[in-house]
């Protein structure tokens, strides 16, 4: 009993200061004076040598060999804590300082080198961050799998053979869907005109409100690249503003409360334990999705939307609400991951995942990376890359040594498709109510089957508790086959 | 050589987490969601839990037994290092975790005490923290004085007897001085009119510059009540805006620059050293008064301020540079001390002292505490306390359990008082540089002899190194009667 007991005290301080270290890095993307950044460093690192240091703890593992779980939260929560001591006991904690030391340094060559296009500066560092990214691997994967081995610490239970397949399946229609909508006739209008700064930020505020998020436990301010920060009663989130552009900050905002929501529908008995956060990348990322597409892009919702921004900004330069549901969802294949639509975004990842799985087992070499980049990008957008930032060099994950972290996007894509599908048979009236604005009964469906149960359950189970049936990418395929082929009429 | 080696090692993570406790500090005050108090509670007591322990780590003992310092610094640090290892070594981490959880209940009884008017509310708590803190000074002074042991906290070096002798030397001339002031005939006019809160807080920005506070290095936010937080690289104030008062933000602000350029000049390679922070309390609030009254309140810099703010609100309600100089530094017998002008500022913190002091010793029983303060009252002020939110409840200190605080508050003025007549000595020109709001010369003054060397030497041969002479009383009081002497002609 006093195993538990102490096990859990010691887990609560950990989370705690996990969320104080959350706490720093939003202050530093919004609040920081730009010359403290160095000292921040050091405020940063020391706090990470002490949460390494608590979560290598050899308590833990005495701790952990009699603790006797009295529910079945607790027995989730013992398995957390013995898979993270574990990972983080494999990996020595020199390579671990080293990895922070080089990710931090490729940081600013990657910055720079992508100012200047030149790809040649950035490959050292880039090499220097893979070698020991797969010496982590190593280390982690003690002879299975390396790219598993690292896709664990973002999707717990993948691996990059069934995400093969599941990018196998999706691949071609993507393409197919790309090529038929490009050939269509049909060209939405552009969204063009200008809202200030003032207006989208008070129209994001209520849309934000809209979609469930709590202000009372959570912020909105601005940042260069829109996050979301913080579990519990303490969830922030940015955006950002583009003032010749009125949906931008709009739906970037839809996206981030889709992630803080999660958070903060999570029950609050799990607040500072290892059930208190959103179960992985991919799951946190089926809801900053389903919230900005499925819902956020809908034609039922977008009705609504149109009439509140005709009300607050006057005529909109589309003709009506077919016009603006076609904007909103306007495909263009363009070069940028995190500008793409709906149809383009998933091949952008698939593209991705092949590359750094291919550059972590030494299939590709580091310097051929571009070259394979630019065919693919030929091959699957139909378009050449005009130049490194706009191809290679415009991501930041490779130069942080993220590697394993891009597929939790299109997986969050799949599961958001599972979702979607499973939404539409329980709630019926859905496009209804979308088309009052009221999101209520699909936020309600989300948390009772989904956001409240954070990390009970591995990320897959999460997922298809909340739906009664198999992950699959079919229900997003038919989803994005069904929608833009309805807007292009093909 | 390796202890002196791991113990600076050590001791600059520790001092990097202080500073997160800072950001947490401040991030509560000023942006955290009004839902994440209790969360935020965790947070910081997690963080502290972490901070006692490397305070108290028995490695601290083992390296201080044997290393050597290379420097004057090093013999500096590794003093400061010391005295904290054997502070936070006396007392028993139960009784310190009993004093955390009391003094926070006690800040909730005593808030609403307040609002109600409701002494007798507020008794019982008071009693609970006075007893614990009782019992820390207990351990703390191993069978010496009591209150020089909790003094010994904000004002290393200083004695409840030193203080005793020096507040005696004030206490008549102060109140002949405000009896003077009370029959003269001279009757400022009181600062009327509105500006808005951009207008004020854009002036405050302007004058913060004037007074050389560094924004790459730090940031300006509202908050309820004004601070001055972090060391270093990240040193943020906040300021209050009341818009029917053109000059509480500005002289607010002022006063928190000269806290903020304090920790801002200290010499960048005692950065995350324990000689990287303003010295003492008392040191702090030397700069904070000089900032503020000395220099901000002179009869050379506000000519030069009435131009500014003629500049920018146009004419304002006063005569002239005279009448505004008189309106700035009105003196009135209100009951509030934070509200208070320079004349009366000291007679109350005098009160407090006494009464703490013998609150502690068990002299003043906390029944007896509230006639006590409306006697002394009565008698230093020349009116009567009207309610006991303008008396004996109106500071958040003896909630909090800070007893020997508040005289560092009046120490910090007189040593504003040494610090201008030898800035005065060495400055022939320092009111024609302040008539052209010129404060560079006496800001380098400063810094030179002062600021930069932070906690190099003791607090009180800080101020002694820096103006060339003892510390006294009597450079206050010849200011005082020569100011406020030629404003009443009394």
């Amino acid at each position: 009993m006093s195993a538990i007991k102490d096990l859990t005290a010691f887990q609560r301080q950990t989370e705690a200061l996990a969320q104080v270290m959350g706490r720093l890095g939003w202050d530093q993307e919004t609040m920081m004076p730009a010359g403290a950044a160095e000292q921040r460093g050091e405020e940063m690192a020391a706090l990470e040598t002490v949460l390494h240091a608590r979560r290598t703890d050899p308590r833990l593992s005495e701790w952990l060999a009699t603790a006797e779980p009295g529910d079945e939260a607790q027995a989730a929560a013992l398995r957390l804590i013995r898979r993270s001591y574990e990972r983080n006991s494999k990996v020595p904690a020199d390579l671990a300082a080293q990895i922070v030391r080089t990710t931090s340094r490729a940081h600013h060559i990657w910055v720079e080198a992508r100012a200047k296009d030149d790809v040649a500066a950035f490959l050292p560092i880039l090499q220097e961050v893979l070698t020991l990214r797969q010496r982590e691997a190593e280390a982690l994967a003690k002879g299975g799998d390396l790219y598993d081995a690292l896709l664990d610490d973002y999707e717990p239970g993948m691996t990059g053979v069934a995400l093969q397949a599941m990018f196998a399946e999706l691949r071609p229609r993507l393409v197919a869907l790309r090529e038929r909508v490009a050939e269509s006739d049909v060209a939405p209008q552009p969204p063009t005109g200008t809202s200030s700064k003032p207006e989208q930020l008070a129209l994001s505020e209520e849309i934000a409100a809209v979609f469930g998020y709590d202000r009372t436990r959570g912020r909105i301010d601005e940042a260069v690249h829109p996050f979301s920060s913080g579990s519990g009663a303490d969830v922030r989130i940015t955006t950002r503003v583009d003032e010749g552009d009125p949906l931008g900050c709009l739906y970037s905002t839809i996206h981030e409360v889709g992630h803080a929501t999660y958070e903060q529908n999570i029950a609050p008995g799990f607040a500072l334990t290892p059930l208190g956060q959103g179960v992985s990348m991919g799951v946190h990322e089926s809801q900053s999705r389903i919230y900005e597409n499925q819902l956020g892009r809908s034609r039922a919702f977008t009705s609504w939307l149109y009439g509140r921004m005709v009300d607050r900004f006057g005529p909109l330069n589309v003709d009506d609400e077919d016009a603006f549901h076609a904007t909103i969802n306007q495909v263009h294949p363009g070069f940028i991951r995190t500008e793409a639509d709906e149809v383009h975004y998933n091949l952008h990842i698939l593209m991705r995942f092949d590359l750094e799985r291919a550059l972590l087992t030494g299939d590709l070499a580091v310097g051929d990376l571009e070259a394979a980049w630019n065919d693919r990008f030929a091959a699957d957008f139909g378009v050449a890359v005009d130049r490194p930032s706009n191809g290679v060099l415009q991501d930041v994950h490779w130069s942080a040594g993220l590697i394993g972290y891009f597929p939790t996007y299109t997986l969050g894509n799949v599961y958001a498709g599972c979702l979607h599908a499973a939404l539409r048979r329980d709630l019926p009236g859905l496009d209804d109510q979308m088309s009052r604005g009221d999101l209520a009964p699909a936020l309600a469906w989300l948390k009772e089957h989904l956001q409240r149960h954070g990390g009970l359950r591995e990320p897959r189970a999460t997922i298809e508790h909340a739906t009664g049936g198999e992950v699959s990418a079919a229900p997003l395929l038919d989803y994005l086959d069904g929608k833009f082929g309805a807007i292009y009429k093909v």
